[in-house]
């Protein structure tokens, strides 16, 4: 089965958004990435001439001549109705408030033409919490990437119950011709698969250390050393930083506040908010 | 600070004690391996034989000349009270039953001199539950190592309340002089570190299949691209063996129990009980 699909427009264009239309224009769909501001586009269009390089680097094959060609398949626009005015699919890769999400997919839905698939990229969101605000729930669903798309390639494709099998299926395709390893989900799951299993490990070794079991070096010399993982688990945390986890156990059960409130005093007070701050769990090398 | 032990005694000779054993005398300790025959002792000297062809294999800088050295470092006994005379430390691998835990504690707290420290290997068992047995409990702990101890060489190592700290601080020493990286608990923790890490992320993709989101390959590709670890958690529950999620999953909540039963039901009762029987989540080459 092939996904039909031709012509891709990707709402937003920061750090997930830009990748997705880069990866796809590499890929060798015709791509519009969308956003606000003719200003905001002028650093996207940095962004992909950043990941042209980028690819070069880290991806076999990328020449100069193919991340030029990728680039010339990738057009910019401010205006949402002439950037979807011939698109098969758009992915909305919006920030993650849902006042913003409806408010995009009621412009969206009154701009598309009929055949144009929606897919969101909300990681927090499920699809049945936007699909009331598109005028097509059988066309409408999730596509979720990771970051840093070429090295993670995989796509998590998961529909509401509205959403057509055939659909799907030509989403699922199409995460495949673009590079990915589909990954999809008969129905929905809050976190979709990486989540629901990164959420609970994370937890589990933030248990180990805030209620005094042991030390984070040593929780992930066991991970890595045990499971020949290449990072232990407060080496993920440093990555995704410590916000992160904050929130989500701020919201959470008597327990899951005690580690919220460790991490605000060990961590989040001292400005330790993991790799991008220079220190979280580990000390680094901001220069690097 | 280093450990002050030089003679080391290991009780139980099984796949486990046998790697314990090995490891020790290539370390440069002298190690008596005990077990409860002179027929089971045959089978500990094939074993300790072939772990010298693994370790030239796959151990660098392991000759033959290393390995011969070990062996000479490496005598048997089935006379309890011959074999822990002079031990500085017994390391217990006995089977996983508090019985048998226990009455290897009395025999051995009746032949061993005041100097031995105790240490158990149990998986299952907190040293707690096993430490009214012995007639030291300041000079007791559990010291854990993983299968393949050459390959995944932690040493976990915790306390009850009543081990003594300089005990503690010994066995940690002893673990580092043997080639491990020794992974001190503060306090008593069932799983230690490495089991409270994965039960929950082998819970966690069981979910993702047993209620009907995903799939197991599907669950693996994204753990694998998403994390870069070599396995994903259905490829681990594979080599775990199905038996035992199965055992700790029956004995749980009501959706524990459903998940046993699932197991149940599309594995363990069609003889698929992961890699060694041939096939689990994957079918394996049993020639391989």
């Amino acid at each position: 089965m092939t996904s039909n699909i031709t012509n891709v427009t990707v709402l937003g264009t920061g750090v997930l958004g830009s990748q997705i239309a880069f990866q796809s224009a590499y890929a060798g769909f015709t791509v519009t990435a969308y956003d606000i501001s003719d200003e905001i586009l002028e650093h996207a269009k940095a962004r992909f001439a950043g990941l042209a390089k980028v690819y070069q680097q880290q991806v076999d094959g990328a020449t100069e001549a193919r991340t030029d060609a990728a680039l010339s398949r990738l057009s910019v626009s401010s205006d949402l109705a002439a950037a979807v005015a011939d698109a098969d699919l758009v992915i909305e890769a919006v920030p993650e408030a849902v006042a913003i999400k409806r408010d995009t997919y009621q412009k969206l839905s009154a701009s598309a033409p009929a055949k144009t698939i929606f897919a969101t990229n909300s990681s927090t969101l499920l699809p049945s919490d936007i699909v009331s605000a598109t005028d097509r729930p059988d066309r409408f669903l999730a596509l979720h990437f990771a970051n840093e798309i070429w090295l993670h390639n995989t796509a998590e494709v998961m529909g509401t119950e509205q959403t057509s099998p055939e659909v799907f299926d030509r989403v699922v395709a199409y995460a495949k011709e673009m590079g990915m390893v589909p990954v999809p989900l008969h129905k929905e799951k809050s976190g979709y698969v990486l989540n629901s299993l990164l959420v609970p490990l994370l937890d589990a070794a933030l248990e180990l250390v805030v209620f005094g079991y042991s030390e984070p070096a040593d929780v992930d010399n066991v991970w890595r050393i045990g499971t020949g993982a290449p990072m232990g688990p407060f080496q993920i945390l440093d990555v995704v930083g410590l916000n992160t986890p904050y929130n989500i156990m701020a919201h959470g059960d008597e327990r899951k506040q005690q580690i919220a409130a460790w991490l605000k005093e060990h961590y989040l007070d001292q400005g330790k908010l993991g790799r991008a701050s220079g220190e979280g769990f580990y000390v680094y090398d901001k220069t690097a």
